[in-house]
């Protein structure tokens, strides 16, 4: 019935259609939509400058009809075989093009919405003391980091340097301690006003869609720096984002409900009407070995509950603002989003298959994550990937 | 020798020329420099776009030879007979004037660069532990605080709502410890790559200039929220900023060399050479009354050493980050930046003239900063004002 059937395992399938930003060479950067092995170029095709703009901030400031009307014109564009003559000049091999930063992003939140993960960090960070702090099950913790340093995937991970603790005081050089944190990150389309609260059920009227994340993390610093104002330079350096963005409209299938509450929420927290669970399945690979797979659905706050939170005083949002999840840590150790949880703190190193050992990373290791959710078809559809390989500090 | 003489106590003398972004009723934002009771519309007289854009970002991105160049410029304007007939048309009264947020801001990073504040607070919150934590004395403290929510003097304080810990668990409600944290902003011009560190001695090369920074604070959201994270919605629903960004160019008298050290520092934090501690007097205001009096001179942490430790990891500078000195207080209590300080924790109220007492801001409450600083001729130039009126809750 459609023209384009894109190959089965190229990971885009036609209930995807995730947006991205790409350039191929010498050309400007534009907006494509990914599909099987291709990119459609919308920026091409369409010659609006909404798709020339090098970033796709513009498009989601036009809100979530504009963003529906275009996945509806996409969709036709791709199986209507009326359209096929004008559209197939505008899909380009996926392999051909250079993907950039696709959200110019305005403020850059981190919740810490695994309980396993928090539980985790408590134990191995905090030991003696509860392993989740007691506003933990209350409120989505989470703090602002550095938007201007998130960076697309395939961003080189230069090892940075900075203070650590040591047995005589701190001393200064590169983390010994480099970490990953698996994440899903949630990018804001429709701005507010200063003192607007957006509703746990607005969540779609404002987040376009999901990215992958790669908080990259020195433990060392982290863990001299952040009493008492939380984490600065340890997370500062590099946060990568995966290229594509898949719609929120294409995840319906994985809404799941989140894990069932330990104490009542306050009223602007409670979702259970329509629940923004989502039944994700991440994948981190070190060195192209499988080394966790972390499930998002345990996650215990959902994305809209993290957003009702974060605007609940009154913040503004603007058009590029993104949030992530926090590490998504599932119940077991092999379903951990950080190698501190893999490893237990660095005293229970992995063995790869080529016979080596990790605790944390070393130069020239290569780390991708990935993800699928259940897509409207029954089959599964791609997060795409973030990917980073770690070079020696300068 | 100066056509130009502005009157005495106006604030803004001919050493000072402070940049900022303006309107007159119905027409566009533009750039103008503060001089006496007047603007000079740099916009109108130079009709230059990077004048035009709307905030000083375009001009602040084109480096210090500029920022130079366009303060002697400016200086040659308002004091050589011969330049009169042409700038005096765009000399506009500095009452008639809607000010604007000056810049875009990219990052917002917020310190904690004052012995006394931070001793201050970790007596009042965490009695029984030492005053100060292990890192302080080693690094200056710092975290990002939310980019978005940055606004210009003016700009109202709706008294925003959150958790608090009360003895049944957490509440929801406004906030009902409301308070200001005085502070000094610096305003960064020159970008830097991803991995460029930025050294001590290199502040004047990166900094544009200073404004006063008021950031609001809801000390029951903060305190419930901010184990193990940080400050997050204690502090983002409005940091105030003052409206004329006074270039670091006007503030050579004031420099002065830090406290002494009790630590040893990193190399990289050293600047003893050349130091960037700055002789600023602050003054608080509440409801018109001065109730303190904070002197920048004794925070132990320069702007310089924040720049160098903020980029010692790699995070790369972009033009707009604005990284705050965070509250400045002095020794005694009456030279205190926050109410938390001034009583002692809300157990020791201070009394206003009219009668009144206060421990945290009451709705109609109005907190105006200023300060003044050393200027080249010996007298003292300003640092301008930021204001702000408390609203109630929504």
């Amino acid at each position: 019935m459609t023209w384009l059937d894109p190959p089965e395992g190229t990971g885009f399938g036609l209930d995807d259609l995730p947006l991205g930003v790409f350039s191929t060479r010498g050309g400007p950067r534009r907006t494509g939509v990914a599909v099987g092995d291709a990119v459609l170029d919308l920026g091409g095709l369409t010659e609006d400058p909404v798709h020339l703009s090098g970033s796709l901030n513009a498009f989601l400031a036009l809100g979530p009809r504009a963003w529906r009307e275009l996945r509806e014109q996409v969709t036709d564009w791709l199986t209507q075989p009326s359209c096929r003559r004008g559209v197939e000049p505008h899909l380009l091999p996926r392999d051909g093009v250079r993907m950039h930063l696709p959200v110019e992003v305005a403020d850059y939140v981190d919740f810490y919405s695994s309980r396993h993960h928090a539980a985790n960090l408590g134990r191995i960070l905090r030991p003696g003391t509860p392993p989740l702090s007691a506003n933990w099950l209350h409120l989505p913790i989470g703090y602002h980091g550095r938007a201007g340093t998130v960076a697309v995937s395939g961003t080189p991970v230069v090892r940075p340097c900075g203070q650590r603790r040591a047995d005589d005081g701190p001393v200064f050089g590169p983390t010994q301690r480099l970490d990953i944190e698996a994440e899903v990150g949630f990018v804001v389309g429709t701005p507010t006003e200063l003192g607007v609260r957006v509703p746990v059920e607005d969540l779609a009227e404002h987040v376009f869609g999901v990215c992958l994340v790669d908080d990259w993390s020195a433990r060392d610093l982290q863990a001299w720096e952040y009493v008492p104002l939380g984490p600065f330079l340890g997370k500062s350096f590099l946060t990568s984002v995966s290229p594509w963005v898949v719609p929120l409209a294409a995840l319906e299938a994985a809404r799941v409900a989140p894990p069932p509450r330990d104490v009542p929420l306050q009223p602007y927290l409670r979702d259970d009407a329509a629940p923004w669970g989502l039944d994700l399945a991440l994948e981190v690979r070190l060195n192209g070995e499988v080394v966790s797979r972390p499930p998002f659905a345990p996650m215990y706050w959902t994305p809209a509950q993290q957003l009702a939170h974060l605007t609940v005083n009154g913040a503004r949002l603007r058009t590029g603002d993104l949030f992530a999840s926090g590490t998504v840590s599932g119940p077991d150790r092999d379903q951990s989003g950080s190698l501190i949880e893999l490893t237990e703190g660095g005293t229970e190193p992995i063995r790869l298959a080529d016979g080596s050992v990790r605790t944390f990373l070393e130069d020239g290791d290569v780390v991708t994550i990935g993800a699928t959710a259940p897509g409207a078809g029954g089959g599964r559809l791609s997060l795409g990937e973030v990917s980073g390989r770690v070079e020696p500090a300068r």
